[in-house]
């Protein structure tokens, strides 16, 4: 199945090795070229991989919209018989307005990440990451035995989880829970990113009216993303750090943990919950 | 309790909303300062700083053993009064070989940084991960029933958990199930870094007959880290990604995931598991 990839495995059960094959969830460097120019390298699975590349460039603040988007392809600029190589590579054309805010904003960052090997992606603070956004407005609400449903709708949603039990899943919906888009990938973050780029694609972002339903923890970035997307609501089946609910409350974004067997917590904006 | 951050929610359960308090994981910006300069930021859960900076720049083939480290402090350079700048800061000064090792590795690498934005930390390419690691010997041999038994044994080191419910965890222990270290955090791969860089700390490192032990996925990190650690066997309650299997058969590590319910898939060398 795609995403997925057959490996060999011994099964130890009361005392027995049985030799057998299993399906991982699988784990291919992705190379993002900007311009022409290699930009980042995700490791991802496999699959969404234009959705995915839209919602980090979102996430990133290099793009706003799909309207900055002139192309964004499965490499076509190399040569046809790297088969693997141009799966693996998404190249993105700016136009021209965006790839100049794009410029200056990369320009501001190259001191920076001359330095920094890793962490919150070469920025040289954490405030960068909000620079123009504004707090949401207060004007989405849903209902709480919407969003207590939420992770088990997600659920039926992970065919990929279903096979290899080894991927995070991101789902997005509507005020009356309709799904618009759900997403399966090795990283958390990616996860994320598809379903967030997905929408983008699409033109339906700012999702002001959506909820962002994630099948882990609930970091900081992930906080971010729904920001950059316009998302208000976000709802995880397990906890959010410190970080995220302060950007949250920040943000004016609703952050909802621990929605399992019917109860929720609301660590922020509760009022969107009614 | 340190690690963790009382936060307000509104607690949402059989349709009543009752204001209350919850402990959410912390996560904090840890700048790492390099020979004096700022040289990345971790997102991490205070506490085993100096650990989780050690291992991170063994992750990063920045240093091989403690003897590569003049000083890993909490910053000192900074002011007295900035209390919180203070403790969420790590300088460390590399002994002068290291010193150009690190300044010839990052010479290497700048050029990808300048245009590299996220990802595995602004490497030109994955191989540049394995540079001078030779595959692990096969002599460490640990029981099945020890590697069934772990992660209810890690579980029982995991007070911010307990509190929290928002950290993953790792361990390591010896070819007995001696704890040799155990960390927890917002993330996983801090987690894993924290543990190593306590052994390094201590110079238990290799650690050529120890066993890591993860409380999340294995993804291709993970099996890095415990490559550059020596550690032969990595262990896990969940599943492991496709490339995550590939590189610990490269490097002669044995990796074992689904351990739960006295059960357990060896993917790569099942040998070492007797």
């Amino acid at each position: 199945m795609t995403g997925s990839v057959r490996v060999p495995v011994v099964r130890v059960r009361d005392g027995r090795h049985v030799e057998s094959a299993d399906l991982a969830a699988a784990e291919v460097p992705l190379e993002v070229r900007l311009g022409g120019r290699a930009f980042s390298i995700l490791m991802r699975t496999p699959g969404a991989d234009r959705a995915l590349v839209a919602g980090f460039l979102l996430s990133e603040r290099l793009i706003r919209s799909a309207d900055d988007l002139a192309t964004i392809e499965q490499c076509t600029d190399l040569p046809d018989e790297a088969v693997e190589a141009r799966a693996n590579t998404v190249s993105v054309e700016l136009e021209p307005a965006a790839a100049a805010r794009a410029a200056h904003l990369l320009t501001g960052r190259r001191d920076v990440m001359a330095t920094a090997a890793c962490g919150v992606c070469g920025r040289s603070t954490l405030e960068s990451l909000r620079d123009g956004l504004q707090a949401l407005p207060a004007a989405a609400t849903v209902t709480a035995s919407l969003v207590a449903a939420l992770p088990r709708r997600l659920r039926a949603h992970q065919p990929l989880f279903d096979a290899t039990g080894g991927t995070h899943a991101a789902g997005i919906v509507d005020a009356a829970g309709e799904v618009l888009a759900v997403a399966e990938d090795v990283g958390r973050h990616n996860a994320v990113d598809k379903a967030v780029g997905s929408l983008l694609l699409r033109e339906l972002l700012p999702a002001s009216h959506a909820v962002l339903c994630v099948s882990g923890r609930t970091s900081f970035e992930i906080v971010q993303k729904a920001w950059c997307a316009g998302i208000p609501i976000v709802v995880s089946v397990s906890a959010p750090s410190s970080l995220a609910t302060s950007l949250a409350d920040e943000a004016g974004i609703t952050l909802a943990g621990f929605v399992r067997d019917g109860g929720l917590n609301i660590y922020t904006h509760p009022a969107r919950i009614v």
